[in-house]
């Protein structure tokens, strides 16, 4: 096969794409999913930290158009370096947007963030994970939505209310999801999450950090349901989140299965 | 612990999860999830057919309602053994709703079926996995949504178009789902997928059969926005479909992501 | 293209399989993986139970082999409805081992199996879900390992030995692996790590049986290394088992990962 | 809880897990899992990139001890920023058999790296994604297993062999761990695994890139067993390597399932 045999081909190829398309029926969403990819995050403290994303790319397309053009979405995406921010991503599905002479452009992003945390005693420092995720679109207008899972502990009520069972703490995961126009930091839901639950957890625990974190907790049993509440009272005092959705789950440590409780307001 | 002790207790409990819960804040969804339980379904030859469920199951809670039973989700599910169909789950919604003294119930069951494949042409059989899902909700009026996910084979309309190159085959999965009142079955969404692809996938092929399902497939080419706009032309003329959502993953052979199409259209 | 035309193709492809190697290099192991196929399985009680197994089947190639015929290991597998035990697993491999004129076959597949429990005051009885894994394989002699998952709770030593802070219960998960020539059943198995634990766990547990748990569980604090050392001794003692492996895995309440311990031992 | 006696309850919960054991069972294996921690790599051009691993830390725990004390792995991982290598691991091996005073000490990391490619004919650049795996343990001596999980595309020789028909090009996935004492880094073996296949993948192909793919592939057609093989020749020539497992997985594009093959060989 020669050069210009290949660019001959090349350009049929093109074609095909680009072809007759008269079935009338619109695509809402077209691209390319499952990519692994590496994307960069800036930190609380304006540090800028290399992660691993899987990434979405979307673009609308119009009843007219046989398909897209699939390389497109890995260019643009290939063209954007720089740290995840509302105006990286505005950027992103600008390109997307422009490239595929589309009508709409998406999105969606997840990926490991780390936070920095000092156990409550001793003070010894380690770096707990919590999985992000970036969903944004370009329609009539921007939208993003920001979303962070984050480990926490849950003393349940009903143990602690019985004086010599033991409690029943247990792992649970609180997704808190927000529309704030990308004024609310990953971070920022972070702290959110922690301060709703029975006690944060911690990757590194001393003794006496273990039983200052249990004192903690036994000062605040909750149900799953509770700690929802909590959240959503403050992210209903948060004039910057215009939308949010907080699900959180408890892994009971007397069951296989876990329970949860979930709540979306808009304003 | 004396037996009437653990009684006391026992009401104990119950007074901690039906306490006072002033801070007028409703939850959308409260309950169980990743819960693994026998389930068994009737297939379309009217044979019941054992299979294994992750289960969720929701209920609204009030803003009154300091917290929810959790075990009476477990009950609940419990007695309702009968193979899974609308009105199965109509009633399982019921019974939740009455005993949670809820204003809406939920229910979320994914699980697998096998529908029968005989290869085309030997006319080997073998059954062949699709991981099907049932969304039910009772709130005004009862609501089901019925998904499965089929996997298909595309042949690249690229590289068909060029002699003396190999076509690009690839597996695809397209995930069906539709609101049909519980009028369109499982096994009647797979017939669908299958129709749209450039060909049926089969566990069991001979060397024959492979060549007879390439010979199909060479006659059909399509991208992965070809194959959701074929599968929107049949359920557009379907008048028992109120509303559906289509989405196509084809996994690419030549990149280690996938190329992805969705539709959803709603009466 | 013509059915003479497809049969002859199909004589061609099997002679691309059965073509000439010389390269001198023998493969452990050859042939199909990640399918899903129905099984049944005999519970304690003698009643046969449908469940879904993921399943992958394997022959040795000698080195002047070129290719497997894969169509074998789905022909094979078809002809084997019978519910899983030593004896048909034995007869699969010998199948596989004569259709594939290979020196060894080897079978693997994961499955959820059910066991029926009764909650501890109550007697409110659930079914609890169990991975359950087999895998056999025919080379000079037949060979078994019969392995299962399941949870357990564990009630951490540390928090229960300081007065007035709640116990750190926590959800945990035990695979054990032995071979028994059979002889030792996959229910057995739930039974000896059920009672190595600091308490089983339930699917369905009323108030008055969650209370009863955790004073069991409070009488029996544990690390996960006792937890393995108890299922040992338990094993050690067991003439049946000429081999196993344990592994514990505790899902910490405080942290967002797992501690683990492990013992593998052989007579 | 006052201050002091937060520290007592310290001591008195060291006391525990240093307790008395006589029931003479060794572990294994104890310590920590699923802990996602992030990790720096040095690339083939001395590059440090960051990245989020899984991790796994474990010591052997002798009969007379009771249990390892788990913050002191997340101590040790947390002094050990530098990029991984065979040295780094060493080093942390070392650190926790004398933290523990324990006869034995592993570590396990899965994380993902990225590798530059060059699409065969526009020269588009673009990163691919690779899983990797370091395990190193340190018993008499210090062993390394390193490994990568590398996508590549093969062409089915059976539908090559046919005019008229379109090939079979699918997607698969070549598992590659080697020991060489560190000598043979994880491009390296990428390098390795796409010089075995039909044709490298790439994230971004323009639609000539494509098909001077498929063109090279056509000359190269291979079933999953010429696929190990050919790993197989390269490995057993390359001096460096004292032992390698190769496992190959083809996700056929006519089936549901994975076309499979594995050896693994020592010197």
């Amino acid at each position: 096969m020669t050069g210009s045999g290949v660019s001959g081909l090349g350009d049929r190829m093109a074609d095909i794409q680009d072809g007759q398309e008269d079935r009338g029926i619109a695509l809402d969403r077209v691209g390319v999913t499952r990519l692994t990819h590496p994307v960069s995050v800036r930190d609380r403290d304006g540090r800028v930290r290399e992660t691993v994303a899987t990434v979405s790319l979307f673009v609308g397309l119009r009843p007219s158009a046989r398909a897209a053009h699939m390389s497109r979405f890995l260019g643009v995406l290939g063209r954007h370096p720089e740290p995840l921010d509302a105006e990286a991503l505005r950027s992103i599905l600008e390109d997307l947007r422009t490239e595929h002479s589309a009508p709409t452009a998406s999105i969606e992003l997840a990926f490991t963030i780390f936070v920095s945390k000092r156990a409550p005693r001793t003070g010894s420092e380690s770096l707990m994970a919590c999985e992000a995720r970036l969903e944004a679109s370009l329609a009539e207008a921007f939208d993003l939505v920001t979303s962070v899972r984050v480990p926490v502990m849950t003393l349940c009520p009903c143990s602690v209310s019985v004086a010599g069972t033991p409690g029943l703490g247990q792992r649970g995961y609180v997704t808190l999801s927000v529309r704030s126009g990308g004024r609310v930091g990953i971070e920022d839901l972070v702290d959110v999450v922690e301060a709703c639950a029975s006690s944060p957890v911690f990757p590194l625990l001393k003794a006496e950090d273990e039983h200052s974190l249990l004192a903690s907790a036994l000062a605040r049993p909750m149900f799953v349901e509770d700690l929802v509440r909590n959240a959503a009272q403050a992210l209903d005092a948060d004039e910057r989140i215009s939308w949010y959705r907080i699900e959180a789950e408890n892994l009971e440590s007397i069951h296989d299965h876990s329970a949860f409780a979930s709540r979306e307001r808009g304003r």
